[in-house]
């Protein structure tokens, strides 16, 4: 276990040398001057990212941390809401907002299928007391990326809040924040920019914040007034002591990424996204999942008959030191997961790819060598 | 503010390059055996520190967040909590008790007085529904170290749970979670383990979890529980993605802490402790707080005539790259603070009262140059 691991899961992913020279260089001291520029620094780039004006706030969590402080600061115990559930990162919407004694109404879809806008439409309808939709972006646990600039037009049209996690999908796939109508969504650190985990977004519209002053929710740690307060400092803070180290591979991180560019890095995802789904094919694989076009943050692949999927992830890891993701909830040991967002480039790609078909060759999936790779190839050729 | 900044405030504090590489190295993923032996080495040697049996669980936040895991893990609705309050951090205590609609009992103390244990026996005796004590070890604001072996012992004969905020004070004192009689006990890394902030703990005797399962406060992200289930795996995990980075850091950290050992960092911390005392009292300085003998972590100084202490903070950050505290609450403009737990050396410390005493020069204090130096080290030559 001593070598780097090659990260292909859906988030850490590989961290870029930069990122890591910055998280490991002397703190800069979290009240001050020094400290005041990286929060400019970073805000100001995540609300590009975000593409929209408003307040955008830094805490020091995992996505799960900020997706519990929109139900601390939106909402008050027995307020309904309504979650569309295509997944483990659905339900722990519903989890958490159940886990705050708000009344949840949840429309089910099968897990790795699109949610349906118009079964939200109708939803809404039957729940007129409805305070907000919570959505899920990116469904790491399927590989989907659902709809939410449809969902939230149904939303609006209901004049219902929108809050979304988009934790596993900012900076991966196109968003539009205030262009969409989105009230709160969440980001985290460690998924498409390439930084570490520890720092989690939340983007606020004036609208949540409206909802906040009467929410009663109990809150501290989460309290966005007290994040808002000292960020309006002259040289902005965080009111507790922030993960200081994430913050500066942050600040690395988001450089890098716009030194490309927001489309180059969407158009990178895109790539290799359609690689390792034509590799996967060609290994004779059954791919999972809705709207596989627009799925390039996280590929679900069904295991073929040869072996089981977290059986393919141990071998994987044990013999490649390859870290692919297993699957969640009803599709544990059914699919494996392989993501590709982040700091990724076309030969990470191949080098998976080829640990992937060596392995299941080593479990007794069928498969030629280098079909897999050849595949991958022949779309980075043409997509050049 | 380029070059790196000498901290001397109580937390975070310099970090020790072997630290830094190790925040720089390549991520470890968080789900599986390498991950596993972090958590398992860095538990092990926190109960060490601890002094407990008990379990202790590591969670990607500030203190502040531990201690809020505390109130919503322990506590409903309702509940009577008892704060002694000498300083900011206790006040801190009552205030995210109130946020979670806790019934708080205040004993009200001057800022820098150590509290008193009759006084909590009485105030127990006089509100004999109290479910717990709220403690802070280490007041921060105010430097003093306050007595909780004490004060645990008068809330135990009281039949009362004692939940106590170490966070500055693990590593630094001497500390017995289990011989003292403590159910619940918040640390964290940015002290004086000297690794990066962004992981905190808690320790949680049998007691404390015997009152979680009943507790009504509504908790997702801090769910001890859910903490708990993932560091029982084969390989230990965290629920939510950590902060792996400082988590790296913290394990390098404790190796070097615990080279060296307890008794030798806690005797480290008390000579720092006199010679920066002894170096600001030679400078014509008088100290704040009760029990000076005792407050190991950091020493506030009441200003001089000459200057405000914000512009003492001010002027030695600007002019020499020392980043000082500044005065909390009623002590803002009176006292300023210097840390001198984590990783300082005698010479760290020397630096430090090198640039005090050319700063308070230069804004009109008389000093004798050298005369706080030389009085640090004739307590570092005299402890050898």
């Amino acid at each position: 276990m001593d070598r780097p691991e090659i990260i292909l899961a859906p988030g850490p992913t590989p961290i870029p040398p930069e990122v890591l020279l910055a998280q490991g260089s002397p703190l800069v001291y979290h009240r001050g001057p020094g400290f005041g520029d990286i929060m400019r620094e970073v805000t100001g780039r995540l609300k590009e990212l975000y593409r929209t004006d408003a307040d955008v706030l830094l805490m020091t969590s995992s996505g799960t941390g900020a997706l519990e402080s929109a139900i601390q600061n939106c909402f008050s115990p027995g307020d309904e809401v309504l979650v569309p559930v295509a997944g483990f990162f659905a339900e722990r919407w519903a989890s958490l907002a159940r886990a705050y004694n708000l009344t949840v109404h949840t429309v089910d879809f099968e897990w790795g299928q699109k949610v349906d806008p118009a079964r939200i439409a109708e939803a809404l309808a039957a729940h007129p007391g409805t305070k907000a939709v919570l959505l899920t972006q990116s469904e790491t646990s399927t590989g989907v990326i659902q709809p939410i600039q449809a969902l939230a037009a149904v939303a609006n049209d209901a004049g219902v809040m929108v809050v979304a996690d988009v934790v596993s999908s900012l900076g991966a796939v196109p968003f539009a924040f205030d262009e969409w109508g989105i009230d709160v969504a969440l980001g985290g650190s460690q998924k498409a920019l390439s930084a570490s985990p520890g720092i989690a977004f939340a983007a606020i519209s004036p609208r949540a914040w409206g909802v906040s002053k009467t929410a009663t929710n109990p809150r501290f740690y989460f309290d966005w007034a007290a994040y808002a307060k000292f960020a309006a400092l002259k040289d902005p803070e965080n009111p507790w002591t922030p993960a200081i180290s994430v913050m500066q591979g942050l600040q690395a991180a988001l450089r890098l990424y716009f030194q490309d560019g927001v489309q180059a890095a969407m158009a990178r995802h895109q790539t290799l996204s359609i690689a390792v789904k034509e590799g996967a094919k060609a290994l004779g694989l059954d791919l999972f999942g809705e709207g596989l076009e627009d799925n390039w943050t996280v590929t679900a692949i069904r295991a073929p008959e040869a072996a089981d999927a977290d059986v393919i992830c141990e071998s994987i890891r044990r013999d490649f030191a390859c870290v692919l993701a297993p699957g969640q909830g009803p599709l544990k040991g059914k699919v494996f997961r392989i993501g590709h967002f982040g700091y990724f480039s076309e030969l990470d790609i191949i080098r998976g790819l080829s640990a992937l078909e060596m392995t299941l060759g080593s479990l007794g999936h069928p498969v030629k060598p280098g079909a897999g790779v050849a595949a991958a190839e022949t779309v980075f050729m043409e997509r050049r």
